[in-house]
């Protein structure tokens, strides 16, 4: 099966966790929205041309006649047929409520820059963004990274779920390599607590379909429109 | 089965959108955080006491030997066995992703009243929330119930997927209700765009289990800890 994925073409963003999968298993994939006509495809799917399943926002993804929305209920879909996820039912929920947990760090890491509101410009919420960012970077990464850095220690490792990569590992690497780009500085000092999330991200990379994948001109760089922005004021 | 649920026992909250659940069901649970030492043993819980699959918040419900986190996790694994999801895979998975629009909907009202950071007390980030609730009351509720009412026009209703209710619809209710609650002078505007949203809200009420729970000690009033808050000076 060759998968669509729908996702706006400049960022890598939401979209980014999916590709990760994707790319690491192999698979087969559109990135639509980054071919020609592709943005006005995606958004005539966003008004309901064609899809009773209509999608909210992207990423989302078609799947012969599935059309599926929001990043984790797509990887929930695509990890056991990616084998990035286990097939039975208590091993799908258990790495999906890993990635739910992922899914709410990552809306916390955009509203660093985009506290009030995402149809502000970063320049007119700067102030709440640097008093949001220091809470951030005080309490919430840490709490986050240290959550998943106990789950390691409780699987016994090396990867989330144990021995065992998922697509949340990958989704662990995109968090770790996003937060070092936006907050070189903090980031020191937050990785030193949580040697075992670094290391998922560490062997994500190795993988060599992931390291071919961010050698390619498929993986966007970071970049001051996406989830992850390094304001260098904002890292303290 | 005897479902055991934990969550904090004086709010309504995000485990709202779970006993809303249980409660049309009628399954029998327990909602252990209630009852005496309850908080202590969920507490024990998220150190990972006994848990394999540690949560990283409540609610968590234990069902049998599974521990299920996160709201819309919970009810992806509910919902056939309540019979309030269809049981095929694409079914399933639009009930969720509707679910997955719920929770980030959801997270946005609590930033109303807690934009900076939630180890802070509202007083202490009230300008923040008094510039966050505009844009939240002028684009992003409407936006999101919007999305809704295209949802239910594109099924043709009553519900959201269809002429059967599903916990999404259930949990439409909740939003409708909690809005309504803290906004109720922006609500009468932004209702008048969508009827049929509000009509999914009207026909929870009028299910018997619903109705009868709504008039029950187990249904908390809403109040000022929870994530719908009514501060008079946001609600324009």
């Amino acid at each position: 099966m060759r998968y669509l994925l729908y996702y706006w073409p400049e960022i890598q963003g939401r979209g980014e966790f999916v590709r990760l999968a994707l790319e690491d298993a192999g698979a087969r994939y559109t990135d639509v929205a980054r071919g020609k006509g592709g943005t006005d495809k995606m958004m005539r799917m966003m008004e309901g041309k064609g899809v009773s399943t209509i999608p909210f926002a992207p990423p989302f993804l078609k799947a012969g006649k599935l059309v599926i929305a929001q990043t984790a209920n797509i990887l929930f879909y695509l990890g056991p047929a990616l084998k990035l996820a286990p097939r039975d039912e208590a091993g799908r929920l258990w790495v999906h409520q890993l990635q739910l947990t992922v899914t709410d760090f990552v809306k916390e890491i955009h509203d660093t820059h985009h506290p009030i509101a995402g149809s502000l410009y970063y320049e007119d919420q700067k102030t709440e963004a640097k008093r949001f960012t220091e809470h951030f970077l005080r309490e919430r990464a840490p709490k986050y990274l240290g959550y998943f850095e106990r789950v390691i220690g409780k699987s016994k490792g090396p990867f989330l779920t144990g021995r065992k990569a998922t697509y949340a590992d990958l989704s662990m690497f995109q968090i770790i390599a996003g937060l070092r780009y936006a907050f070189p500085e903090a980031m020191k000092k937050i990785e030193v607590k949580v040697p075992r999330a670094v290391e998922v991200h560490d062997r994500a990379i190795a993988r060599p379909n992931i390291e071919r994948y961010l050698n390619s001109k498929r993986r966007l760089p970071f970049n001051k429109w996406g989830i992850f922005r390094r304001y260098e004021e904002l890292d303290a």
